[in-house]
Order: structure tokens, then sequence, then C-alpha cells
């Protein structure tokens, strides 16, 4: 399959050399990396066993790389103005549009662009950090959960699901993107928001007794909030738990994408995952004042 | 009138030297400053018009002051298991005492020790910080709302509030002196909590439209909180933006005693100005969720 990777942080660079790897024909849309991988090809540095891959096509433009069967959409959500000349180059009458970024809004605007029967939803569940240019190191875990955002378009979401599968990424088809997209914010909104308020990794937090209350109070705002939205099924009370569960699987040291980005000073996705969740509750009469009280903490200049 | 203070910070050193420069005899318990003030006097930087005392009475140890008519407690909240041997030796039969300090829990703690008759607690509405040893700078405000701890003491409270107000301190008794300090707390709670957590003067918060949302929905929690206390008068809910209107009246540079705490390394007065106010909520059923919050963060190593 022809797929196109768009956003190629440490998200994009890692599944991207799994699709490639897995025999698909994987066409990366570069910046910081463009020189480091179009010389020296992609490096992995993965719990699973390191590999590298010495041929990888890189591109600076879109238009370089032309209309694809699948674009992979891995870009920061405050980037998402930039669809249009990143995205749209790529995008022909059969293509899909799978955006793995985090938070609410992707696609509802890719839908918007691109017309939503080709637009589809992932959540990634994994723990990856840019090294080097041309480096990516792969921390833990890795599950994708994806899904049609047209229901009709279950059967695709299904084969996209077989893609990611046969390139070594667990991954699972769902009806409601939606509510993976909440279940998603459950871990997001806490861990992405008080590691970068905080400076600290996850398994700081989680050494304190009233830090981790405190997660489990914001989680339960977050499933408040999605539930109160028309998912198809709820999210259940307890997984708050599990996320800690998960969370306490992980490597202590582990930083979310948001702590790095206040580290290396780059820009945060406020809008996707404080704003536009806030907004859902707030019009569903939902009060989340523990996570507002973090957007305002994040917000703060 | 025979008058010793006890923990001379800021608080201590401005309201001691205007009560001596009243026609007090004042005595000082020091220690950071006790060489300066021996030997060069102390010095108020007051926007009230400056004064230097040259001859101050400082002390290292309780034992040289023996006991007074009136003991003035302005030590940190974390000093306080040191009453017996800082306090005691100034107590006589007819000795009254004063705290000033912040937070839950000196009063009582001063009754355990030396009876409640004796015990008077004070709020005190003052900006001001240390500067070099010998020095203090009054910023702004300087009200104080006293009472006595003992019902039956309302009178010599007011005599306390006269000997005040003789010395240019605005203080008015009160019969409720819990609900004063449950008031003191709606103040601290939100701005020494989130100043000392943030590392900003009151002026960078109140900036924040977002911040300022949060600082009043603490001190609503605060509120709730001390009006499940039994108190003679309830706290009213507009006591919240009249303690907003108050702290933007003070200049925005100003940082609260926690925030310099913290800056210094020093200890936080977490117990009594959180541990104590959460517990006694808890106790009333009263959820507390952004005060904990609060704690939790400040709390962390």
């Amino acid at each position: 399959m022809r797929i196109a990777v768009v956003g190629a942080g440490a998200l994009g660079l890692f599944y991207g050399a799994l699709l490639q790897r897995g025999g698909n024909d994987v066409k990366f849309l570069l910046r910081r990396d463009y020189d480091a991988i179009v010389q020296g090809g992609l490096q992995v540095h993965s719990l699973d066993g390191d590999f590298h891959l010495p041929m990888v096509a890189g591109f600076r433009q879109a238009e370089e790389i032309g209309i694809v069967d699948l674009v992979v959409i891995g870009l920061k959500s405050w980037a998402n103005d930039h669809y249009p000349e990143l995205v749209g180059p790529l995008v022909g009458p059969a293509t899909m549009i799978l955006t793995l970024q985090n938070g609410l809004g992707n696609e509802q605007l890719l839908a918007e662009l691109f017309g939503a029967h080709r637009v589809y939803g992932g959540v990634a569940y994994l723990c990856a950090n840019r090294g080097e240019p041309g480096t990516v190191h792969h921390l833990g875990a890795g599950r994708i959960v994806l899904g049609a955002l047209h229901p009709r378009n279950g059967v695709h979401a299904t084969e996209l699901a077989g893609l990611f599968t046969a390139a070594g990424v667990p991954c699972q088809a769902v009806d409601d993107i939606m509510k993976a997209r909440w279940e998603k914010l459950v871990w997001n909104i806490p861990f992405n928001g008080l590691c970068a308020h905080l400076q600290r990794p996850v398994g700081e937090l989680l050494a304190s007794r009233k830090m981790t209350q405190l997660i489990r109070e914001i989680m339960g705002e977050v499933i408040t909030a999605a539930n109160a939205q028309g998912l198809r099924e709820p999210i259940l009370p307890d997984y708050a738990q599990e996320m800690i569960t998960f969370t306490l699987a992980m490597t202590g040291s582990y930083r979310p994408s948001m702590q790095l980005d206040r580290m290396e000073g780059r820009p945060l996705e406020l809008e996707a995952l404080l704003a536009k969740p806030l907004e859902a509750g707030r019009k569903q009469g939902v009060a989340m004042p523990l996570t507002a009280a973090l957007y305002a903490f994040l917000e703060l200049p």
C-alpha cells in the first residue's frame, strides 16, 4: 500500500518505520529529520528489538509525494491549519486519511476539508520519543484503536487495522471512534497536562498518593464529560483505575509529549487536549473544575 | 505595656516596631536579625512613612526576657513545636498570648499548653517582607482582626485592639475569632498556595482570567468549608470577590509569605494553611477538590 506519513514526530516515524518494514511503500513528509533520514535512513530503538531502515523515502513537500492510498497524520494538533498544503496534495479519489493525533477536532476538520467518507481516527497508546535526527526511541506499548468517522466505512476500518496488525502493531477497529478519542483523553488530560505543568515524568506523579488521587479525580471529570456526549456505549468508571495501572507499568521516567513540548519551548496542544474537551463538557452542563484549573496553569504565559 | 514579640519575621518586626514607637516596652526574640538589630536598631520602610528605632531590645532566649503582659506570636506555624521553650518563659499568671500566625490550630495548641483563658487569635491583613537584617518593608495594608479564644475574654480583646489602634494599626475586636481565621484562609489558601506553587506574584495570577476564576472557585470551597464549621455567622459568598478586589489594590508584585518560603528553600506552612482546613472540611463532609489539588502540588518533593 502507498502510504504517506505527515508529521514525522516520534509517533509518525515509529509507525511509518513499522509499516515500511511490513512491506508497504511509505513516504515521509519531513522537516527536522529530512537530511539525517535521506542520508542515513531511520534508526528505531525499540524494546521489541532495534532495527534500521537504510533506504527511507523522505520529502520536503507533499506535492513531491503525490497521491497515495493512505495518509497517516501524526502532526501536532496546533499545526492543523496546515492540513490543506500538507495533506491536500496526497489525496486522490480513493485516498483514506487516518489521523493518529491527540485530542478533539482533528477528524472533524479533515472531514470539512476532504470529505467525511475518507476520514478515520486512531488513538495510539504509544510511549515513544524522538532522539537525534533520524532516530526514534520506542519506550513501551504501541497499541492503536481506530475507527471510521463515517459509520458506513467500518469495513475499511477493519482493513486499516489489519494493515497495522500485519506490520506488528496491535490494532483494533471499533465502531465508535469518538469513544476511543475520549478514552485517550482520560489518559492525556491528566498525564500530558500534569507532567507538562509540573515538569515531572509519569513515575514521579504516581509516587505521590495525593497526586495519584488528583489524577483519578481528573479522569473522573473526563469520563463524566465523555459520557454526556452521546457515545454509543459509556466509558465505565473503572477505566480510570485501568489507565493508572497501565501507566504504572510504563517506565516511570516516561515524559508525555506535552511535557517534552514545554521543555523544548514548543507550543502545547492545549486547544485539542484541554479547550475542546472543556467546551464539550460545558455544552452538556458537565463541570470540570480540576481540568479547567490544569488548563489555567498550562496557559499561563 | 510589656510586650514580647516571638517570631520576628516581617510581621513580628513590623507590628513590634509600631508598638514600640507607640510607647510600649517591646522585647524581640530574635535569630537571624539579632546582631543587626542589637547593633543598629530596626529600620522600617513603610508606605506610611519610613522610621528608624535606634534602640531595640533584642534577645536570643525567652528566659532573658522573662514574664511580660502580652506575647505577640509571629512564628511560622511549622515551628509551633517550639512554643514551650519560646513562649513558656514569657508567661506569668496575667500574661495574654496573641497569635498572629496563619492557618488553623495555633490558638488550640497555645490553649493546651498555657490555658485557653489567656489565648487570643489575630488575623493580619499585612503586605510586608523582610529586607536585609534589621530592615522590614511594609508594602501595603496592615489591618488586624482579633478576638479571644475564650468568649468571656471579649473585653480584653477590645483592650488589645485598642493597644494596636493606639500604635497606628487599624484593629478590630470580633466575637468569633474562628470566623476571622477562616476569612483569612479565604485569601491565604489560593494566594499563598498558588503564588508558592507557580512562583508568581499576586498580580501575575490576577492578570489571567482563567487563573482569577480558579482563585474564585478555591475561595468558594474555603467559604463552604468555613460555613460548615458552626461559625456564629456565615461568611457571605460575596467575600470572595471582596478579597479579589482587595488583592487587585495591592502592588501586583507582592509575593505572599509562602512564595518567599519556597523561593528561599524554607519549609512551607502546609499543615496550618492546607492540611488542617482540608481536614476540617472533610469532617463536615465538604469536598474541596481544588484545594486538595493545590496541596498535592505543593507537597511534591
